[in-house]
């Protein structure tokens, strides 16, 4: 069921993205940052949260349900919290904005958090928490998510989504443990992507309204995405939609906009961003080395029969990075279509 | 299967607590301290972490693996972060101090973040969570567990501890919502507490060294706790340790030291607290306005089938703290027997 797979140079859809978003009006600083991250995601393997939502992103925006102007506005400034008005601007941008206002201020305090309302999505979480490594410091994101996926335990009204949460921690010698999870056992992209080829989806993922295991991914809208640990999963998407969302003034339960099926109603997106200075607790040619010895540790663990290695958070991130980046990005038919398409109604060069 | 219970009231349990510690070297304020936060702990209901514990705190304070008089050491002090060390302590007392400093860094950064080294187990992790809501404040607290009950995911070497996260949030009108989760599907102690009652426990709770299913609590020894979500809950409790325990320079891997089967060599636990200011975002009548309307909206979700409730996390422990106050605590005779046994041996007035 496979599509034909076209290689493309990341140069190309960087170039590409960034004549999009100018197209839609973007000024070229801001369409140069928003392209450098979704290409960014599509090189790390985040297939669901890189040029495949371009589409998405310019309908949004030729609707008027995204300013490609915003104007950022520190509403609450502290000297180691900010909370940031992102003007409805694209989410990326504004997660940018905020996750360097983060660094510079934890470069001082040690630690800073930096809350933003009126933002939209942002692509994938671990973009964020990754981008305080190369000032040797810990980065932590949290998102509402952009859709309700899933009831509070025991209900059936889907009041909270699959906020997903990052952490990223350098190494020396391996590469940067980088955990990026959503708090549901899957996320809804798999779903659609199992609907795609037709195949069944296994025990554990969804439940109908009657509290049935749903395996079937063309009924997925008669039911809901489990959260992992039953209960567990759902205090963790609870609390981190109150932090990412309440606190900053942001969308939450009831008022979370499906932005898949509404391209017009402002989704006031919730988000904020950690920053951690690991100087403000160790030496970090020490801490890197102390990561190094974690990997070897996991590593070296025995395995249980079927298991031909052990993963570390991140690992499968840093390969697949360095594959594309020398190799390209794997694009299907059919989302290659759906770009050329856009392109003509944009009327900009297509893609290659 | 179930013994006895008896209830004692609060008052009755703290003044023995407080009693055992003075009798093992405590400065009377800390032995007050450390009493305070385990009768709090059992008044919540979080009986594996409260009393329940006591005889082997004093266990280990007579056998040398717990410094009665510990000095707490400021290692690393920047505006809105520390790192404290322990002195190999009580870890209710390192902790205790630990939050007191995050609370008033955050006063004047919006945000502060304080770790600890060479401290000890240290009861429930919403303790410590709970402590910044007096203050308009947030609280999030992690912990590297006591004892490594879990492989990384595909292994066998039991290299993980549960290492549970607790996040605390004020309402107006309804308690406060309080998650407090390990990273497994299962704490260790429910195992024991299954093992005792002779019961089974479901699937998905255990596996054996072969990856299959373990049932019986008695062969627990056998096999490991299973993380919430598979790989996401390994991952949880991964970086959870990295940054609780490596980040500090406390114990994680290899170095754990399983507490239970060990009172002398010390553990070095790490854990540390998050204290967020709300005042750096919203105003906490609204805030706490906002989170009322959480509870409204999750309360009315229409309800799957075999559900009379939907609760939110902190629920029961409001509920269960307010009817202990009131009524006393209720202990097993086996641990009454426990309790007198350790009184006679300190030399000390018994329980009552």
């Amino acid at each position: 069921m496979s599509d034909p797979q076209h290689l493309i140079p990341h140069t190309a859809l960087y170039a590409f993205i960034t004549r999009s978003f100018v197209a839609c009006g973007f000024p070229e600083e801001d369409a140069d940052t928003a392209a450098g991250l979704m290409v960014k995601a599509d090189l790390m393997g985040q297939d669901g949260h890189g040029v495949f939502r371009l589409p998405m992103y310019i309908k949004r925006l030729r609707a008027g349900g995204l300013n490609p102007t915003p104007e950022f506005r520190c509403l609450e400034d502290r000297i180691a919290t900010a909370l940031i008005d992102g003007d409805n601007g694209l989410g990326h941008l504004v997660m940018h904005h905020a996750t360097q206002l983060a660094i510079e201020k934890a470069k001082t305090t040690g630690v800073a958090w930096v809350g933003a309302r009126h933002s939209n999505h942002a692509g994938p979480a671990s973009l964020y928490a990754m981008m305080p490594l190369e000032h040797d410091m810990i980065g932590l994101y949290v998102a509402v998510g952009s859709a309700n996926h899933l009831p509070p335990w025991g209900g059936t009204e889907m009041l909270l989504s699959t906020n997903p949460i990052a952490v990223a921690v350098p190494s020396a010698e391996n590469p940067p443990i980088v955990l990026d999870m959503a708090t549901t056992v899957a996320a809804y992209g798999k779903v659609k992507t199992a609907a795609q080829r037709g195949e069944t989806m296994p025990e554990g993922w969804m439940i109908d309204r009657q509290g049935k295991p749903l395996t079937d991914p063309t009924r997925a809208s008669e039911g809901f995405l489990l959260p992992i640990g039953g209960p567990k999963g759902y205090g963790l998407s609870l609390i981190f939609g109150i932090l990412a969302g309440v606190l900053n003034g942001a969308a939450f339960g009831r008022d979370v906009v499906d932005f898949n099926a509404d391209s017009e109603t402002t989704t006031n997106t919730g988000h904020f961003i950690l920053a951690l200075d690991i100087k403000a607790f160790a030496d970090p040619d020490v801490f890197r080395a102390d990561i190094d010895r974690v990997w070897a540790e996991v590593k070296s663990s025995p395995r249980l029969p079927g298991f031909d290695d052990i993963r570390l958070p991140g690992e499968r991130l840093d390969r697949v990075t360095q594959e594309r980046t020398a190799n390209g990005i794997p694009l299907t038919g059919a989302l290659r279509a759906q770009l050329d398409e856009m392109a003509a109604s944009l009327d900009i060069d297509p893609l290659l």
